[in-house]
């Protein structure tokens, strides 16, 4: 719990950037869509499929920051033998990952298998959007899947 | 999925504005901080203790933008028959729960619950840092427990 130098330099510092979304396995992604614009005034922005990960995918768009924007995702299997598909059947809707902005996913997954976090995707895979995403491994991270993102050129 | 209005509109119509940040339990709070601060570099801003929810919580902050900040949220029960504590008997360590930023939690409290969402909190309690924050009911919002942050006046 160290406090080395100003806050504006261990900002700096800082790998993550943002949080760029929470992701949220459902069972019925049209429903939850309208759930999420309805209930909280958001904006669906993309809606994507996404065979390599096995899901379909809506974006709504919480905040426009200097950062980068952030989002809610909304992931519903292709099928049942998916990751998302197995986490439903274990646990049920709800929050299955986070995913942090980076400003340089390369340098930053480099850095974090340094410090002996296990990483998922060791070279950095296409996410939706344009972003380049790669996951590192919840039992190096407390129990969380932690998805790093960087934002796609647009 | 309605779109109705120029981006600007619909974001300044969006209860939401922002991912206030990521609540994480876990069993061993100083452990978890250290790992937070060494993998990523994220600086502790508040260690705090929460009689009223049963928690020890650290706010770690990820991103400083112009609608508030954003954190990752540790949370250790002070005893098992706390609800952070029956999570980790029951999930293990994980995501918890998701806070967003508000501007108005009385208006975003009466705006949600008229839309048939069921509060957990009908009135803003205190949260970590100043705050005023509430909890929507998981099973109105997709297995997702859900909160609302207005931030303190600091």
């Amino acid at each position: 719990m160290g406090v080395d130098g100003p806050p504006a330099q261990r900002r700096d510092r800082a790998l993550l950037k943002r949080i760029d979304h929470v992701g949220i396995a459902c069972r019925d992604l049209e429903r939850s869509v309208t759930l999420y614009e309805s209930t909280f005034g958001l904006t669906l922005v993309s809606l994507e499929t996404i065979e390599e990960q096995g899901v379909r995918e809506a974006m709504l768009m919480v905040a426009d920051a200097p950062a980068g924007m952030s989002y809610v995702q909304l992931l519903e299997p292709l099928a049942q033998d998916t990751p998302v598909g197995r986490f439903l059947e274990r646990r049920g809707e709800g929050i299955h990952h986070v995913g942090y902005g980076v400003a340089d996913i390369d340098a930053a997954l480099a850095a974090i298998g340094a410090s002996g976090v296990r990483l998922i995707d060791a070279r950095p895979r296409h996410g939706s959007m344009g972003a380049s995403i790669a996951f590192l491994h919840p039992a190096d991270i407390g129990g969380v899947l932690t998805e790093l993102v960087e934002s796609g050129r647009r």
